[in-house]
């Protein structure tokens, strides 16, 4: 892989790069249509690696199917579907780490410890064997956009971060492969999670600011629901430094130059969900 | 410099890159005609790394002649001299690290914490920044190289690391620019760190395989020269993994490929001295 994409760039293509997991859905394919929009060549990787899941997680039951993946790619534009196993990946005696400090304690990483040393490894190795331009990753995974926005920044990667919008279901659920897991009226249910965002939304554009209250009243309606096993996190934080964000007047959002995240993990029966929102908070305030 | 040589591998250039830490000596001379017999295009840095030095260690009083520098690379055929600054290198929110675990625990690792992470985090920069095909490194810094080459090996860099032949003064002292802390009778000293060396490679071809012996004979020897401050260590150690060595007898060097490996790293006055030797231990056994 690492020879095509040198070889590319010596006929000048511009190389857009989209890493997954695989069982692509319509997130990933706004992902590959994005890039084929805006490079001449798009390389998909398809890798559930295993060093971003933590004990008990879910890397043995992930879903998978490649041959569905590469026609899928395909018809959307991929030029190549990279597909490593994880013996090529990981050598015996693998040994190297890539981390970007204090963004992965918080959120997703206080509850999956060394999930973002994986994706961070994992992905500089695809940086280095894809050597794109131009690499696509999606919004709904917010905190791994940062990380990765972060490592290619501080340790120069020559190549551009595009984060994409978030895509839903027609009753506001993000597209994800987990969402499989779910059983019909888990499925349903689901949609509480973007549910509790757009209401946080609505009551800080209608003017509260004290984003405790809002956070207490939100745990409580999701804890409330009997399909949510657990409440991980319903955060406000800096969408830039993911610092914690308690009330709107007393965070200077102009120095981070940055807006307001609303983040959301949450289990459903055995199953992790994650959203987000990014709040202009320039429009509200 | 980026921009440079990306546009310069468009020009189908091939570039060799040497990192150094500048007031360069002959070992770096060596390593910019080997680059420059090898590749069509010489980059050479000078950085003094702040986050590869420890408190208390000489970060401050590194010593810097950045005109002669300039005129001594280039004169050795260095085409680029690319001379960031700290503040350039790491933005104020600088949160990257990249690290090769386990082999930076050992030797030097074990004294200066954190001084393999520094180099790995600038290395991988300098490697995204300078964009080589090849990159040279002194043999006399063999765990540095070894880590590196583990880092490139790792992280799929898409280029090769040459390992250069350590440079010795007439008396058989390796070239170093911290020789230049010395004085004239640290200077005369300081060569007892080579006849340790030397003599254990003796003592091993003459047939010797208990290596901890020979261990406790070599601190002996240094530790009762006057001018030796501190043995950090002498070690015996296979040359790909680092592995401890008591005794040649009971180690498989055909597993790992590797030879046996000297390291020394002593201190005379204030001063922090290293050497090493690589053995090929398939023409002594």
């Amino acid at each position: 892989m690492q020879d095509i994409s040198l070889s590319l760039r010596k006929q000048n293509e511009t190389i857009g790069f989209v890493p997954t997991m695989g069982y692509l859905h319509k997130g990933h394919i706004s992902l590959i249509e994005k890039a084929k929009k805006d490079c001449t060549k798009v390389i998909l990787s398809i890798f559930v690696n295993p060093t971003q899941f933590g004990k008990g997680e879910d890397y043995e039951k992930y879903p998978k199917d490649l041959n569905r993946d590469k026609i899928l790619a395909e018809t959307a534009g991929s030029d190549y579907v990279f597909v490593p196993s994880v013996g090529e990946m990981y050598a015996e005696n693998f040994k190297a780490s890539v981390k970007v400090k204090e963004l992965d304690f918080v959120m997703c990483g206080s509850f999956r410890p060394g999930h973002f040393e994986g994706v961070c490894t994992v992905v500089a190795k695809l940086f280095n064997i894809a050597l794109p331009h131009r690499a696509y990753f999606g919004l709904k995974d917010y905190q791994q956009y940062l990380i990765i926005k972060k490592m290619v920044e501080d340790l120069n990667f020559p190549l551009q971060i595009v984060g994409c919008p978030i895509i839903r279901e027609d009753d506001g659920v993000a597209m994800s492969s987990r969402n499989k897991y779910l059983s019909k009226s888990e499925r349903k249910n689901a949609a509480i999670l973007v549910e509790c965002l757009n209401q946080a939304a609505n009551l800080i554009k209608g003017g509260f600011t004290n984003l405790e209250d809002i956070h207490n009243t939100m745990c409580e309606k999701l804890s409330g629901n009997p399909y949510v096993s657990k409440v991980d996190y319903f955060d406000f934080r800096d969408s830039e430094t993911l610092e914690n964000i308690s009330s709107i007047d007393k965070h200077d959002f102009k120095r981070s130059g940055s807006n307001l995240l609303i983040a959301c993990a949450i289990r459903i029966g055995g199953t992790r969900l994650i959203d987000n929102m990014v709040f202009d908070i320039g429009r509200v305030t």
